[in-house]
């Protein structure tokens, strides 16, 4: 196994990331820390994520690549759900023993490409030894009016922006072992490798949704905090839910033995957007699910009006999922 | 052992933690993201540090508070490096398995009392399981002029701010297992579990230093980063270094049979400042150790003018250290 120093890792590093810098930052990767200008009369919005083998991801279900792009991802959706625009980030590894300057190398290749889509210069990070990779991505942005969980109102919709479930019944086809025979499969596949946040959507929210976050925990348990935050009753439309699923789902679901719905509510990593607002707001590219009542919780309402309690999603520090089946998510 | 989610995690975090809030953060733990309200005029100063257990630090050295106060600190050390202001700090935690309630709550109050001293409420941040505790702090800071690693130019003298070697005394204590029997072993002890970052020092330096970074990885590497950075030639003088360490270094080193020289050349979890400037700029509480000339690298002058090549230092991706012991070290 390749062995290589602090030395080396920062100067790849820098060559690998360094081609996105420029915009955002005066002092990049090298000193004690980045030096950032920022416009007057913007709040700060700043995020941290992180991804851990073994919790987040087994390295045989993605390359390299994917570890970093995904990585960046999750951490840039957080902006996303705050109607943010990314200003830079931060990235922090911790390198497993045997660690390779090939595989650091493929690693930042999917960073730095995560970064160009989201318009995000790596502008610095640390580096350290550890048993197991890890990936610490923090990211600063800036927003005029930051959109929170906690503006719902009774009276108003729940909207979806993007796809939910693909991900998750990505995630259950290489847990199981089973190889991606259609289209719809393949796609499965890619959107839990290669999410991609919906930054423009989360900026066209703003002046128009009252709440917003990033679908990444489980459609069930992010409506939960949205709930929770703006102290409202959620009512899911099981009808209007299942509408709103992507074409692919329903085939893959087949194959799982799963129900789509239950792929939606267990599924995060799409990285989604959950939103809330008046109905005369909604913008043509969100979906109503639901709508907001005076209460708590959140409930699922079926076809027949009956209303069920939702749980699950994932709980970070749970050694087991709360939802049906077992997984290892984010 | 006590089990415990996720959500009565966040609380628990909320509860130690937030405390400290109100200055910087609008939107604290508990949302996407933290969004913090930025005055104009001054540049954002931006950093991540991260402390992993077996690497950094073995948990029976030290006291879970010992642990979430000295991440903290060695975090916010790069910003008084910088010469800049704290704002505020995300939190990231890494937490193994079994790690219990009460646990979280005396890494979250060790975290939580340096971010008190340090004056940068912690905001926000992320948790997840993995096999082994690792805390990543990043700390965003504003600063006027920050100072960099690379502006050193021939001419001036080499300062030292702040005790060095008594951190690396008290981590060779803990390893060889030598129980603390005077009051200057105890200092080295405390020097390493309860470092405390020169943010006003480095504060004082803006004006006067053409340059500076602060002593995280050992004297004899750090000096070489400003060396690099700045693109001339650092001469420590032997005689000034001697003089400037501290008082209580020089019997622990006699019990530990290292050199005082040694120790503080390879020691560097003291987090001092280290920086240059013109003579006639030199604060009256910084020392001077040396002075920068013409040419590239480091070298030590011994009292009768033969110079030696410095190297050492602690590397952050090498299995073993450069340094003539192994250590566990940031």
């Amino acid at each position: 196994m390749e062995r290589f120093g602090e030395r080396e890792a920062i100067a790849l590093l820098d060559r690998v990331l360094g081609a996105e810098r420029g915009s955002g930052a005066e002092v990049g990767i090298g000193d004690d820390a980045a030096v950032i200008r920022a416009p007057a009369g913007r709040r700060l919005v700043w995020t941290v994520d992180v991804q851990v083998e073994h919790v987040h991801f087994e390295r045989r279900w993605l390359s390299l690549e994917d570890v970093g792009w995904r990585s960046f991802q999750a951490a840039v959706s957080d902006l996303a759900a705050m109607g943010a625009r990314p200003l830079a980030a931060l990235s922090s590894l911790v390198l497993p023993p045997g660690f390779a300057r090939t595989e650091l190398a493929r690693l930042a290749r999917g960073q730095a490409a995560a970064a160009r889509c989201a318009a995000c210069p790596i502008v610095g990070g640390n580096l350290s030894r550890g048993s197991e990779l890890g990936i610490t991505t923090s990211v600063l942005g800036l927003a005029k009016r930051p959109l929170l969980r906690s503006g719902a109102r009774a009276g108003e919709e729940i909207w979806l922006v993007g796809a939910i479930g693909l991900a998750r019944a990505g995630l259950l086809l290489l847990e199981r072992k089973l190889r991606a025979r259609s289209p719809a499969e393949r796609a499965c596949l890619a959107a839990w490798r290669r999410p991609e946040a919906l930054l423009s959507r989360g900026d066209g929210l703003v002046r128009r949704a009252s709440s917003a976050v990033d679908v990444s925990d489980g459609l069930a348990q992010d409506v939960r905090h949205l709930a929770r935050a703006s102290g409202v009753k959620l009512v899911l439309e099981e009808r209007l839910v299942r509408r709103a699923l992507p074409a692919e789902l329903e085939a893959v679901s087949a194959r799982l033995g799963e129900d789509p719905l239950a792929l939606a509510l267990e599924g995060g990593e799409d990285y989604a957007l959950l939103a809330t607002g008046p109905k005369r707001l909604r913008p043509r590219w969100a979906r109503k699910i639901g709508r907001v009542e005076r209460g708590r919780g959140v409930s699922l309402e079926r076809a027949d009006g009956r209303r069920l309690v939702v749980r699950g999603g994932f709980d970070h520090l749970a050694r087991t999922a709360t939802t049906s089946s077992q997984r290892t998510a984010s």
